[in-house]
Protein backbone atom coordinates (compact mmCIF):
# COMPACT_ATOMS: atom_id res chain seq x y z
CA UNK A 1 0.00 0.00 0.00
CA UNK A 2 2.55 2.45 1.25
CA UNK A 3 4.50 2.36 -2.21
CA UNK A 4 1.86 1.98 -5.15
CA UNK A 5 0.20 4.78 -3.76
CA UNK A 6 3.20 6.85 -3.01
CA UNK A 7 4.19 6.56 -6.48
CA UNK A 8 0.97 7.37 -7.84
CA UNK A 9 1.20 10.41 -5.88
CA UNK A 10 4.19 11.05 -7.30
CA UNK A 11 3.17 11.52 -10.63
CA UNK A 12 -0.58 12.37 -9.69
CA UNK A 13 -0.50 13.95 -6.30
CA UNK A 14 -0.44 17.17 -7.31
CA UNK A 15 -4.71 18.88 -7.92
CA UNK A 16 -3.50 20.88 -11.08
CA UNK A 17 -2.45 17.42 -12.94
CA UNK A 18 -6.10 15.45 -12.04
CA UNK A 19 -8.09 18.60 -12.81
CA UNK A 20 -5.70 18.63 -16.63
CA UNK A 21 -6.60 14.97 -16.58
CA UNK A 22 -10.07 15.83 -15.75
CA UNK A 23 -10.52 18.32 -19.08
CA UNK A 24 -9.17 15.34 -21.25
CA UNK A 25 -12.17 12.81 -19.97
CA UNK A 26 -14.12 16.33 -20.67
CA UNK A 27 -13.12 16.13 -24.25
CA UNK A 28 -10.82 18.95 -23.92
CA UNK A 29 -7.61 18.54 -25.88
CA UNK A 30 -5.92 22.16 -26.19
CA UNK A 31 -3.90 24.57 -24.26
CA UNK A 32 -6.17 27.23 -24.34
CA UNK A 33 -8.83 24.93 -23.70
CA UNK A 34 -7.21 23.66 -20.51
CA UNK A 35 -6.50 27.17 -19.57
CA UNK A 36 -9.51 28.47 -19.88
CA UNK A 37 -11.79 25.90 -18.19
CA UNK A 38 -9.47 26.06 -15.39
CA UNK A 39 -7.92 29.59 -15.01
CA UNK A 40 -4.57 28.20 -14.63
CA UNK A 41 -1.75 30.44 -15.00
CA UNK A 42 0.13 30.15 -18.75
CA UNK A 43 3.19 28.91 -16.99
CA UNK A 44 2.13 26.36 -14.45
CA UNK A 45 0.03 24.76 -17.16
CA UNK A 46 3.02 24.52 -19.32
CA UNK A 47 4.84 22.63 -16.82
CA UNK A 48 2.19 20.13 -15.83
CA UNK A 49 1.50 19.21 -19.18
CA UNK A 50 5.05 18.56 -19.90
CA UNK A 51 5.44 16.70 -16.90
CA UNK A 52 2.17 14.62 -17.86
CA UNK A 53 3.81 14.22 -21.35
CA UNK A 54 7.00 12.65 -19.71
CA UNK A 55 5.31 10.34 -17.32
CA UNK A 56 3.27 9.31 -19.84
CA UNK A 57 -0.14 9.70 -18.64
CA UNK A 58 -0.88 12.01 -22.08
CA UNK A 59 0.56 12.23 -25.63
CA UNK A 60 0.30 14.92 -28.21
CA UNK A 61 -1.55 14.86 -31.74
CA UNK A 62 -1.53 17.15 -33.92
CA UNK A 63 -4.58 19.35 -33.64
CA UNK A 64 -6.98 18.61 -36.12
CA UNK A 65 -8.20 21.92 -36.58
CA UNK A 66 -5.33 23.98 -35.67
CA UNK A 67 -1.90 24.67 -38.40
CA UNK A 68 1.17 23.43 -36.28
CA UNK A 69 -0.87 22.84 -33.06
CA UNK A 70 -0.52 19.94 -30.66
CA UNK A 71 -3.21 18.70 -29.03
CA UNK A 72 -3.45 16.44 -25.78
CA UNK A 73 -4.84 13.06 -25.25
CA UNK A 74 -4.88 10.57 -22.92
CA UNK A 75 -2.63 7.61 -22.84
CA UNK A 76 -3.79 4.59 -22.08
CA UNK A 77 -2.01 5.06 -18.44
CA UNK A 78 -3.99 8.41 -18.44
CA UNK A 79 -7.22 6.59 -19.24
CA UNK A 80 -6.83 4.29 -16.13
CA UNK A 81 -7.14 7.25 -13.79
CA UNK A 82 -10.44 7.67 -14.22
CA UNK A 83 -11.52 5.96 -11.23
CA UNK A 84 -9.39 8.37 -9.15
CA UNK A 85 -11.44 10.49 -10.71
CA UNK A 86 -15.11 8.96 -10.39
CA UNK A 87 -14.20 8.21 -6.90
CA UNK A 88 -13.43 11.63 -6.45
CA UNK A 89 -16.37 12.90 -7.84
CA UNK A 90 -17.91 10.59 -5.92
CA UNK A 91 -17.13 11.70 -2.63
CA UNK A 92 -17.61 15.41 -3.67
CA UNK A 93 -20.85 14.73 -4.29
CA UNK A 94 -21.41 13.47 -1.06
CA UNK A 95 -19.36 15.54 1.60
CA UNK A 96 -18.18 18.89 -0.61
CA UNK A 97 -21.54 19.94 -2.29
CA UNK A 98 -24.59 21.83 -1.15
CA UNK A 99 -26.94 19.71 0.33
CA UNK A 100 -24.69 16.76 -1.14
CA UNK A 101 -27.27 17.09 -4.50
CA UNK A 102 -24.56 15.60 -7.45
CA UNK A 103 -24.46 18.44 -10.01
CA UNK A 104 -23.62 15.19 -12.43
CA UNK A 105 -24.87 11.54 -13.08
CA UNK A 106 -22.71 8.98 -14.69
CA UNK A 107 -24.73 7.15 -17.38
CA UNK A 108 -23.70 3.98 -19.48
CA UNK A 109 -24.05 5.39 -22.95
CA UNK A 110 -25.67 2.17 -24.27
CA UNK A 111 -28.36 2.12 -21.50
CA UNK A 112 -28.40 5.60 -20.40
CA UNK A 113 -28.74 3.99 -16.71
CA UNK A 114 -26.22 5.19 -13.96
CA UNK A 115 -22.87 3.24 -13.51
CA UNK A 116 -22.35 1.51 -10.56
CA UNK A 117 -20.57 3.91 -7.51
CA UNK A 118 -17.01 3.34 -6.99
CA UNK A 119 -16.91 1.47 -3.90
CA UNK A 120 -14.91 -1.33 -2.20
CA UNK A 121 -16.30 -4.81 -3.09
CA UNK A 122 -15.58 -8.51 -1.79
CA UNK A 123 -16.27 -11.08 -4.37
CA UNK A 124 -19.64 -11.79 -3.35
CA UNK A 125 -20.13 -8.32 -3.68
CA UNK A 126 -20.76 -7.14 -0.20
CA UNK A 127 -19.52 -3.52 0.71
CA UNK A 128 -16.40 -3.23 2.80
CA UNK A 129 -14.37 -0.60 4.46
CA UNK A 130 -11.05 -0.65 5.27
CA UNK A 131 -11.81 -2.02 8.60
CA UNK A 132 -12.89 -5.21 6.78
CA UNK A 133 -9.77 -5.64 4.70
CA UNK A 134 -7.17 -8.23 5.39
CA UNK A 135 -3.73 -7.63 3.90
CA UNK A 136 -2.03 -10.35 2.47
CA UNK A 137 1.17 -10.12 0.67
CA UNK A 138 1.08 -9.78 -3.10
CA UNK A 139 3.62 -10.84 -6.21
CA UNK A 140 5.83 -8.19 -5.35
CA UNK A 141 6.49 -8.30 -1.65
CA UNK A 142 9.61 -7.67 0.19
CA UNK A 143 10.54 -8.99 3.98
CA UNK A 144 9.61 -5.21 4.41
CA UNK A 145 6.17 -5.37 3.12
CA UNK A 146 5.22 -8.44 5.40
CA UNK A 147 6.23 -6.92 8.26
CA UNK A 148 4.32 -3.57 7.22
CA UNK A 149 1.63 -6.17 6.44
CA UNK A 150 1.87 -7.59 9.54
CA UNK A 151 1.83 -4.79 11.90
CA UNK A 152 -1.29 -3.19 10.00
CA UNK A 153 -3.00 -6.73 10.44
CA UNK A 154 -2.42 -6.39 13.97
CA UNK A 155 -3.62 -2.56 14.62
CA UNK A 156 -6.51 -2.20 12.60
CA UNK A 157 -8.21 -6.06 12.85
CA UNK A 158 -6.63 -6.76 16.59
CA UNK A 159 -4.96 -9.93 15.30
CA UNK A 160 -2.10 -10.78 17.14
CA UNK B 1 -17.69 16.67 -12.68
CA UNK B 2 -15.75 20.39 -12.39
CA UNK B 3 -17.46 21.26 -9.52
CA UNK B 4 -17.16 17.97 -7.44
CA UNK B 5 -13.45 16.94 -8.31
CA UNK B 6 -12.29 19.67 -7.77
CA UNK B 7 -14.17 20.86 -3.91
CA UNK B 8 -12.53 17.63 -3.54
CA UNK B 9 -9.44 18.29 -4.31
CA UNK B 10 -9.42 21.47 -2.40
CA UNK B 11 -9.44 19.47 0.62
CA UNK B 12 -7.15 15.96 -0.47
CA UNK B 13 -5.18 17.58 -3.72
CA UNK B 14 -2.03 17.32 -1.85
CA UNK B 15 0.57 14.50 -1.76
CA UNK B 16 0.69 14.36 2.10
CA UNK B 17 -2.76 14.97 2.79
CA UNK B 18 -3.56 11.47 1.20
CA UNK B 19 -0.83 10.08 2.71
CA UNK B 20 -1.81 10.38 6.12
CA UNK B 21 -5.22 8.97 5.67
CA UNK B 22 -3.62 6.37 4.56
CA UNK B 23 -1.35 5.97 7.45
CA UNK B 24 -4.72 5.97 9.37
CA UNK B 25 -6.33 3.37 7.19
CA UNK B 26 -3.05 1.24 8.37
CA UNK B 27 -3.91 1.64 12.09
CA UNK B 28 -1.70 4.71 12.73
CA UNK B 29 -3.08 6.96 15.02
CA UNK B 30 -0.46 9.19 16.56
CA UNK B 31 1.99 11.80 15.33
CA UNK B 32 5.36 10.62 15.88
CA UNK B 33 3.71 7.39 13.95
CA UNK B 34 2.66 9.72 10.87
CA UNK B 35 6.05 11.34 11.04
CA UNK B 36 7.82 8.13 11.20
CA UNK B 37 5.95 6.59 8.65
CA UNK B 38 6.02 9.18 5.94
CA UNK B 39 9.27 11.46 6.82
CA UNK B 40 7.89 14.36 6.67
CA UNK B 41 8.96 17.56 8.25
CA UNK B 42 7.03 18.16 11.52
CA UNK B 43 5.55 21.66 11.05
CA UNK B 44 4.11 20.26 7.82
CA UNK B 45 2.28 17.61 9.49
CA UNK B 46 1.24 19.53 11.82
CA UNK B 47 -0.39 22.12 9.24
CA UNK B 48 -1.61 18.99 7.36
CA UNK B 49 -3.17 17.35 10.69
CA UNK B 50 -4.88 20.60 11.78
CA UNK B 51 -6.22 21.15 8.43
CA UNK B 52 -7.43 17.67 8.30
CA UNK B 53 -9.46 17.55 11.37
CA UNK B 54 -11.26 21.68 10.68
CA UNK B 55 -12.07 19.60 7.24
CA UNK B 56 -13.71 17.38 9.09
CA UNK B 57 -12.08 14.11 7.90
CA UNK B 58 -9.79 13.29 10.81
CA UNK B 59 -11.30 13.74 14.45
CA UNK B 60 -9.08 13.55 17.47
CA UNK B 61 -9.30 11.53 20.87
CA UNK B 62 -7.31 10.93 23.82
CA UNK B 63 -4.79 8.41 22.89
CA UNK B 64 -5.60 5.14 25.02
CA UNK B 65 -1.75 4.79 25.78
CA UNK B 66 -0.50 8.03 26.71
CA UNK B 67 -1.24 10.69 29.33
CA UNK B 68 -1.96 14.14 27.94
CA UNK B 69 -1.69 12.92 24.09
CA UNK B 70 -4.02 12.88 21.37
CA UNK B 71 -4.27 10.80 18.79
CA UNK B 72 -5.71 10.86 15.21
CA UNK B 73 -8.54 8.47 13.64
CA UNK B 74 -10.91 8.93 10.36
CA UNK B 75 -14.19 10.23 11.00
CA UNK B 76 -16.71 8.69 8.58
CA UNK B 77 -16.27 11.56 6.02
CA UNK B 78 -12.58 10.40 5.81
CA UNK B 79 -13.03 6.55 5.84
CA UNK B 80 -14.81 7.45 2.78
CA UNK B 81 -11.88 8.00 1.29
CA UNK B 82 -10.86 4.65 0.85
CA UNK B 83 -12.36 4.02 -2.79
CA UNK B 84 -10.03 7.14 -3.47
CA UNK B 85 -6.87 4.94 -2.28
CA UNK B 86 -7.49 1.83 -3.26
CA UNK B 87 -7.71 3.67 -7.27
CA UNK B 88 -4.57 4.87 -6.70
CA UNK B 89 -2.94 1.97 -5.46
CA UNK B 90 -4.62 -0.40 -8.18
CA UNK B 91 -3.01 2.69 -10.57
CA UNK B 92 0.39 2.35 -9.46
CA UNK B 93 0.18 -1.37 -9.09
CA UNK B 94 -0.22 -1.30 -12.52
CA UNK B 95 1.53 2.09 -13.87
CA UNK B 96 3.85 2.80 -11.57
CA UNK B 97 5.12 -0.92 -9.59
CA UNK B 98 8.81 -2.93 -11.30
CA UNK B 99 7.38 -5.36 -13.36
CA UNK B 100 3.82 -4.24 -12.30
CA UNK B 101 3.74 -6.71 -9.49
CA UNK B 102 1.49 -5.36 -6.77
CA UNK B 103 3.24 -5.58 -3.21
CA UNK B 104 -0.26 -6.07 -1.54
CA UNK B 105 -3.19 -7.56 -1.89
CA UNK B 106 -6.54 -6.47 -0.14
CA UNK B 107 -8.62 -9.79 1.09
CA UNK B 108 -11.91 -9.58 2.84
CA UNK B 109 -10.95 -10.15 6.11
CA UNK B 110 -14.11 -12.63 6.96
CA UNK B 111 -13.13 -15.11 3.26
CA UNK B 112 -9.83 -14.38 2.68
CA UNK B 113 -10.33 -13.68 -1.02
CA UNK B 114 -9.21 -10.45 -2.96
CA UNK B 115 -11.62 -7.57 -3.40
CA UNK B 116 -12.67 -6.36 -6.59
CA UNK B 117 -10.64 -4.25 -8.58
CA UNK B 118 -11.95 -0.41 -8.56
CA UNK B 119 -13.55 0.35 -11.81
CA UNK B 120 -16.75 1.82 -13.23
CA UNK B 121 -18.80 -0.72 -14.18
CA UNK B 122 -22.21 -0.33 -15.70
CA UNK B 123 -25.87 -1.54 -13.76
CA UNK B 124 -25.28 -4.75 -15.95
CA UNK B 125 -21.51 -5.13 -15.26
CA UNK B 126 -19.89 -4.21 -18.05
CA UNK B 127 -16.44 -2.25 -17.89
CA UNK B 128 -16.43 1.13 -19.14
CA UNK B 129 -13.89 3.74 -20.14
CA UNK B 130 -14.86 7.39 -19.81
CA UNK B 131 -15.75 7.08 -23.55
CA UNK B 132 -18.60 5.15 -22.83
CA UNK B 133 -19.60 7.56 -20.33
CA UNK B 134 -22.91 9.76 -20.97
CA UNK B 135 -22.96 12.34 -18.42
CA UNK B 136 -26.75 13.30 -17.47
CA UNK B 137 -27.81 16.07 -15.55
CA UNK B 138 -27.61 15.49 -11.48
CA UNK B 139 -29.94 16.81 -8.64
CA UNK B 140 -28.05 19.82 -8.12
CA UNK B 141 -27.51 20.44 -11.84
CA UNK B 142 -28.11 24.31 -12.51
CA UNK B 143 -28.01 26.10 -16.49
CA UNK B 144 -24.43 26.13 -16.33
CA UNK B 145 -24.11 22.62 -15.55
CA UNK B 146 -26.36 21.34 -18.60
CA UNK B 147 -24.10 23.73 -20.59
CA UNK B 148 -21.08 21.50 -19.67
CA UNK B 149 -22.75 18.47 -20.09
CA UNK B 150 -23.77 19.43 -23.80
CA UNK B 151 -20.13 20.54 -24.69
CA UNK B 152 -18.65 17.51 -23.02
CA UNK B 153 -21.02 14.73 -24.17
CA UNK B 154 -20.82 16.29 -27.97
CA UNK B 155 -16.92 16.34 -27.83
CA UNK B 156 -16.52 12.52 -26.43
CA UNK B 157 -19.34 11.14 -27.93
CA UNK B 158 -19.17 13.00 -31.00
CA UNK B 159 -22.95 13.82 -30.76
CA UNK B 160 -25.19 16.72 -31.81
Amino acid sequence: MNCSIAKSLDQVGDAWTLLIVRECTMGKTRFDEFQHGLGIARNILTNRLNQLVADGILETFPAPDRVNTNGYRLTRKGEELYPVLVALMQWGDRWRTAHGKPLLTLADKRTGQAVQPVDIRSADGALLSYRDIRLLPGPGATDSTLAVIDSRNQRVLGEE
